[in-house]
């Protein structure tokens, strides 16, 4: 179905957003929701102003940052910001005093288990300041003074977002959602974006879309929920179905986190597509969310948002570090999300119950879809089809008679749309 | 509850039946249908035209044969029809000329696998002509010319079944389908029409039948299709449960092929028959049906109708052979299914949806149905007729209560019947 | 919760209670439940007259005994109802005669498995007269002449029960039932009726009593039936959950013996308690009752009434019989049960359905209630505050929610008071 040259395409994008300082509002998610318009020009870009009202939350202040360091008793820069962004905690307030490495310490973030990782932390919502630094280079830290530098603004202005709209045939949409406010971190969640940008080009070029598309590019968390608390009625009637991207990019195994509701399409294709693909993928509790699902699947919101992932957050050793890098996302890890997203949104354009127009089994041989000799093995070539015939009663989606006959769903869109010409199956 | 001796009168029955040339038509079928109408008079035979349309399908031409065989280049007989009737395809075109080895070739079916087996095929609907042979003696086959003789006729007749209406006290049907379309093979198929004659002949002697009762002998599909044009309202009107009976004759195994449904009271009563008969029964799964179910439960027609079955079709080495003789039938495998579905058929006719008139226990003791001592063991005696009595609160039927008391429906049919009579138990 | 020392003083009352000659009818009845209301004085005597109507029951003579004993050829005295009354068959007969050896087998009961133990055994509801013996002693029996001597009286009297009720805020009840007819016996039964006025007590003291609480100390099986006749309506129309408190005492294991319909509020109630105390513990299928839940959970009466115990009758070696006495139950064993079933009480009393009274997840960090720093592992620590409120939808109750979030539920109950409190969570 796709090219997997993808998959280097979607790496190398990755690549060139991977250095960019991004966080839930600033200038750095500004310029990466510009690169990914110049794939997708129908992506919108909103602006939402500082302490706008959210459900209950309020759109916090923006933060940006020109530069951050330390420079230890001796003089050297260390936890410089412009060799890794990670070495500051995101949303620091400014500063620039001399402390010493006591007052230092109950500033700085380390990982005494990963101890060449710079972890990644946040403090959206209480103003502090803090410098993440390898547990390895902690320990080196002699006593004396630091002088802390952090060249940052928190001020009053606009969280942003993007959003892609792509009519179909019928106004019920496919909803897709991905963040990206994180720093220079890989699987999660550039990989996210970047799939849902690829996936959104895909889609627009689709001959006789069914469904109308949306995708949102949002900061997690907050962006969801002012996303939502604009967007909510609509969203309502119209999303059949949708999915929350993240991690997906690196290429150890492949995971599922179900909907709140657990069994709604986005559920069922999901687990038909992986099913199908990797079997032995992972089905994750939804007690073990942590991503935008939170929002879209709370109570009164109820959205059909489900998430294909490979290795799922705080399930894989450099989440939430500087290890989670682009050696942990791969081309063909990102080119087989993109192709189990594809999978999934033809399963839902091509899905409807179906009804077999006569009574007892159709006489397909005359029709030439059947063998005219008997054998004791002509029988299992034409199985699939009449399984999928036999439980055209009206009753049953395609996809349900697809996961009952335990047959790819893909495999007999051809068949279907025979039988369709035949007039043998109609629409229930 | 039957003398054993049914078996040994079945198995006698299928030596008789044996050597008959059957197939979906024509005086074989004929011939072994009247042989049936000798063991239960009340049997009537029907014609159907060839031509006449049966839903998607329609009544093939007429297939009648007197002989057929191969000379070889030594003007040896082989693939003689008289010898085996499987030597010949079943609905082969008239032929008698001169073929090369390399032409007769294409018109020899064999099976590698099973060198001394002759397979059976059939072409009903494409003509064409072929031999079956077995593979040891097509090997053997030297150049030269071959002289093919089939003395066959195909053109328009009529297609024949019977059929059996056996009158109960109420109109509701218990349904039982078999064919009688094969030509001499014994499991697969003698056994089936065989217990089913007997059957019918067990139920006409029923004394206070409540239930009706329907037994039809068809040919395979086409059998069914034609049956059900016919007489598809009155069976979706009537029809409360209904059994396929094929592969009933060999004393291997037993086996369950359910409803597409799934969980009908036929599904629930031979579930319930085999649970306790032969614990370690197979069910197969819908999607490996073969027979008529694929019409009786077709969407629309929707009919209650499974299969108990002993080595089922497909899932035993000799089927669909020449192996498939009367050393695989028993006189026990025969009995065995034929006990089972007299075991069914009780079961039917005794469930029924029961109520205690008491409220808490009644007292079994002051009626003499309760040991008036009380130890540590007297309890587990009255177990299954207490545990019974205590789900009889009007939403569960009887069989639904003995599966869960775990209790085999026929060893409560006293117990019922008394407690019926102490007006303890009434009709919900 | 509870101070463990109420399982010393149980246990201490249990001693008191032990060499007491109980029957379902008789003075010793009346003296042990006068020694319940010396604990809790709201309990209520009522007495029904021999030969009362009790749906398919009657009410029994009274039995009442002074003493017995054999006198053996030699003229020494043995199954001396003095040193156990368990000696005697419940309901014996008066008798004082002369018999032969083999005369006296025929009234002799004895346990060739457990040959130290003496049995209990009843004979309610036909006249007999017995003994009951160890099989050790019964091996040494000589022949000659006994002097049987039973000195009782079986005479139209009164069945005596209690009766605690203790209103609440509604008039919806939680009820509880446990039985005091059997002699001296300590798992089965005295742990059942004195845990059950303990916990009566406990409920007569607890603050904001939400629910009205009915607890009713019956002889077993005809108390329960005779309780019913006279309180079915009422019953029915309030009791939410019930309880039959039954082998309360040892310290072995935990059981469950679910209602006949086996998920009603007191059994998911119990399944949840007992989850989360003893996840070891066996869930019985109702099939093994046999104590007033045969009643209370008959058809029509359907009252949700089930178990939690320890070691369940006829599961453990001393069960009726002279071994069951009080070094098999303990002041662990008791307290044990009593803390689960305060537990139990605890979790009716705060059931509700709630629902969150935001869109999307609440903003928990302005209030004090959500870490400011997004860690790898700050998240844990709220996840069960965040995890119950996702499910608070309004379909499903807070115990339905602790169970789908793996919490116990007496741990959520300080949130969910902060929660309510802040207005996040209002009563659906």
């Amino acid at each position: 179905m796709n090219d997997s040259s993808e998959g280097s395409m979607m790496h190398q994008f990755c690549h060139e957003l991977f250095p960019i300082c991004r966080s839930i509002t600033g200038n750095g998610f500004r310029q990466s929701l510009n690169m990914l318009k110049e794939l997708v020009p129908e992506l919108e870009i909103h602006e939402v102003a500082s302490g706008t009202q959210c459900f209950d939350w309020a759109v916090p202040k923006e933060w940006n940052i020109a530069d951050a360091y330390i420079l230890d008793p001796e003089g050297n820069k260390i936890c410089d910001f412009k060799q890794s962004n990670l070495h500051v905690m995101g949303y620091s307030i400014p500063v620039n005093k001399s402390v010493t490495l006591n007052e230092l310490q109950e500033h700085l973030y380390s990982l005494p288990d990963q101890p060449d990782a710079i972890p990644y932390m946040t403090s959206y919502y209480k103003e502090r300041w803090g410098f993440c630094i390898t547990h390895q280079q902690r320990e080196t830290l002699k006593q004396g003074n630091y002088q802390v530098v952090i060249d940052s603004v928190l001020e009053n202005g606009n969280l942003t977002y993007g959003e892609i709209y792509i009519p179909g045939e019928i106004q019920d949409e496919i909803f897709f959602s991905s963040y990206l406010c994180h720093p220079s971190m890989a699987n999660n969640e550039l990989s996210g974006p970047v799939v849902t940008t690829f996936l959104a080009k895909w889609v627009s070029q689709l001959k006789n879309r069914k469904h109308s598309f949306r995708f949102v590019i949002i900061p997690e968390t907050i962006g969801s929920i002012v996303y939502l608390s604009r967007n909510i009625e609509n969203l309502k009637k119209r999303v059949v179905a949708g999915f929350n991207l993240t991690c997906v990019g690196d290429d150890r195994t492949y995971s599922f986190l179900p909907s709140r509701q657990e069994n709604t399409l986005s559920d069922q294709v999901a687990r038909h597509v992986l099913k199908h693909v990797y079997p032995e993928y992972t089905e994750y509790d939804f007690l073990t969310r942590g991503s935008d699902e939170r929002q879209y699947c709370s109570p009164g919101v109820d959205l059909p948002v489900c998430s294909i992932m490979r290795s799922k957050y705080d399930c894989y050793p450099e989440y939430h570090t500087s290890l989670d890098d682009l050696t942990v996302v791969t081309p063909s890890g990102l080119q087989g999300s993109y192709d189990a997203y594809c999978r999934a949104i033809e399963c839902i354009e091509k899905n409807e119950t179906l009804q077999v127009s006569v009574l007892c089994e159709p006489q397909l041989g005359k029709r030439g879809l059947y063998p005219t000799l008997s054998t004791k093995d002509t029988y299992s070539q034409v199985m699939h089809m009449m399984n999928f015939i036999t439980y055209c009663d009206g009753t049953m989606s395609a996809l349900e008679i697809c996961n009952r006959i335990n047959a790819p769903f893909w495999e007999l869109f051809e068949t279907i749309d025979k039988l369709k010409k035949e007039g043998l199956l109609i629409t229930a």
